[in-house]
């Protein structure tokens, strides 16, 4: 993409109105734009960030055996009057009366939804186990929407919803989206903790939450080293297993883990030798419940079972908030100078800097690079708008793409071309010849 | 994937509700749920084909040129009083109050939003021309929703806004949106004609709608067959070139065309030659609009000129019912067993029947294939599931998948299997190991 005809209005001034850095860089770097309170616009490089953690949520969903549906934003409140949520939601439930005054609402969640869905498709034990889930908008009206898209009220979550003919079966339901959930934020490039969660008014038995590592999180985290240690990402996974599936998931639940709030010094200090006491903050991006029976009973949402009696399923919903990850990536990979994108998320692979546009030999080796990259299937932002080389390097900066290829006038003469490492912020002299080389599709 | 570890609701008897084909396939086939009047939940397949068809939407925008955004849902009620249209909207509009009672809606369609983006964005005529577009849920609140997805309240539609210089220069953003729709439909399988329409509430000073030929359609409609000519699909487009996109816009636009609301016989006669008088029913599923400074005045959205004196860009407006497709496309192809699904938007790539599960070379044969079929990258549904043979055909036939093999224990003996084309109906006889050559992924 040439820069000359995107569309990434960078702000050169801090944004009053952002408290924290993720919302101050995206707001700077053009990725989104206030619409209203908690409501955001996404622009072009904050879209294609957005896309890109949706696309590996999905796909390791998939991988788990969860079906992906799409239930409607707005939804009958007779739903909610039948499981007894209607009233208990609260102000947060945005609720809207239709052109014939009946009763709707903007979906704040979809345990509702769902549950009606699968009693209408599914009749027998021979149909279980199910996990069915969607990546929808979905609308809380907090009191004072902030911290930009990490407390909006206007977000995109995915959320997804097993069904089991008993206990057990549900706990290795629960199990498999707990390990999906490692693989996908190692995916993202983040250090996720898992962490024995109260199950507030979404109710039931089980309940873990995920918080990634940031300096600037919202919580403090206490856990032990160990919890790092594994490649989730590389690791194979056999979901269909479901001794060895349990037994990953005790490897963390056995281990101490805890926000500030449920923090035991004493605990800590004996369950963990010191060197392996790891202290830091926490953003929760994804919290996952077991409920049991809480509602399948009320609505009636039960299945034939082996011997023709009829059984209520067990069931358990599963949460991340994907355009909250975009804001909580930002938290966890940022400098002074801006936004360090890890590479499976960037809006785009790499930037190509012209630092003297007008010069004939300098657009000439950047269009020939630039062209190269693109016929190789490299994704590149293209800085070919006039400009001084000051602004166009804090541009590059603050947007953060991992790699950065600068070409000039000076290193040209000698056939050169500078390549820098956002994150190591390195830098070096690549023969042009060898530039498009180092970049891989 | 197995049928008996997915989630896809066949019905048995045709729905009461359902007036028109499309609407009644999709709720027998298990692609769609009623959730509320006009509101459906997108079941797994019901949902691969929308993504399927929002993807070449997207791919053929992004090849115009134009850029993709995310605007939310929920807009303030604020912009649409600036424009004039919050009260000109009327009842469809769906709107609301949130918890502070400020004045919200629903977003039935972003003009003003986009120009308001835009116009923070740009200052300078250098930076046109732009597209910005958006693939979002809308909100219209039909008196009376009926047809399905073709006229429901909650739709997804693609959205474009162009922003140029000059009255030219908007007229070839203007055509180059028009060929990318030809090229969009006929990526879809769709045989589509662009009609000169009224401006209606967008208003403007030029409007094409484009209907695809279905026998159930909406309206009548009446053109020159020389109108279908031309495989959009594999033809190369430059957009740059102003007077080539400008010719073929013309080569459409010159050519008869019109819905019976503005047919006019004589003039068919005396234009377009017998053998190329074509006839039939349409079904609009794309509209573009090209309205000049319509919102751009009212709005105050200019930008520098290259005398430095400020101008009121010139726009237009370019929809496509994504959602609204997915019901065309049904009613431009099925027969009286069901679906049948153009190959580039099927759920899945084939159907594999194993006709007699539970027989242990049967169910060896079948998984040889899926597996095989599988590891070569073919999305293939595999009926692993009970049932008797007359049942899995219906099903299969129903949900329309382009292609099926049957394997049961008498062509096993005999080493074949039948591959089936749905569309033609031809039935043949093929050797067991040659069944995977046959399907490329």
């Amino acid at each position: 993409m040439r820069l000359s005809q995107y569309f990434m209005p960078i702000l050169r001034d801090d944004p009053k109105e952002a408290e924290i850095v993720s919302h101050r860089l995206m707001l700077r770097a053009g990725m989104i734009r206030q619409e209203a309170a908690g409501n955001y616009s996404w622009l072009p490089t904050g879209f294609k960030v957005l896309k890109k953690i949706e696309q590996i949520v999905r796909e390791e969903q998939d991988r788990a055996g969860a079906l992906e549906v799409l239930m409607p934003t707005i939804q009958p409140a007779e739903l909610w009057k039948k499981s007894g949520r209607y009233d208990a939601y609260g102000k947060e439930m945005l609720r809207i009366k239709d052109r014939h005054d009946r009763d709707m609402l903007f979906g704040p969640t979809n345990e509702e939804m769902i549950t009606d869905i699968f009693r209408q498709g599914v009749q027998s034990y021979k149909d279980l186990p199910r996990n069915l889930y969607h990546i929808q908008w979905k609308f809380r009206d907090e009191v004072r929407p902030r911290f930009g898209v990490m407390r909006g009220r206007e977000f995109l979550m995915k959320d997804a919803y097993s069904f089991d003919i008993s206990r057990e079966a549900g706990q290795h339901s629960y199990n498999k989206m707990f390990v999906s959930y490692l693989r996908t934020f190692a995916r993202l490039g983040l250090k996720a903790v898992p962490m024995r969660a109260e199950t507030g008014p979404i109710g039931g038995s089980d309940s873990h939450e995920f918080l990634i590592l940031a300096e600037t999180g919202e919580s403090g985290v206490f856990f032990d080293g160990d919890l790092h240690g594994m490649d989730w990402e590389k690791s194979g996974v056999n979901y269909d297993d479901v001794a060895g599936i349990a037994a990953m998931v005790e490897g963390f639940t056995s281990r101490y883990a805890a926000t500030d709030e449920k923090h035991d010094a004493a605990e800590f200090e004996r369950r963990v030798p010191e060197a392996k006491r790891m202290t830091g903050r926490g953003i929760e991006v994804g919290h996952i419940f077991f409920f049991g029976t809480k509602y399948s009973e009320p609505m009636g949402c039960e299945v034939q079972g082996p011997d023709g009696k009829k059984l209520f399923v067990h069931s358990g919903s599963y949460g991340i908030g994907v355009s909250r990850l975009v804001g909580g990536i930002v938290e966890a990979s940022h400098d002074d100078a801006g936004i360090i994108w890890p590479e499976a998320v960037a809006p785009f692979q790499m930037g190509l800097v012209n630092i003297k546009v007008g010069d004939a030999a300098v657009d000439v080796a950047c269009s020939r690079i630039y062209e190269a990259l693109q016929a190789k299937g490299v994704d590149v932002l293209y800085d070919d708008k006039e400009g001084g080389a000051g602004g166009k390097f804090a541009a590059m900066d603050l947007i953060g793409l991992p790699w950065q290829v600068i070409v000039g006038p000076r290193g040209l003469k000698e056939g050169i071309a500078e390549v820098k490492n956002r994150k190591t912020g390195a830098r070096e002299n690549v023969p042009l010849d060898q530039v498009v080389g180092r970049f891989g599709a």
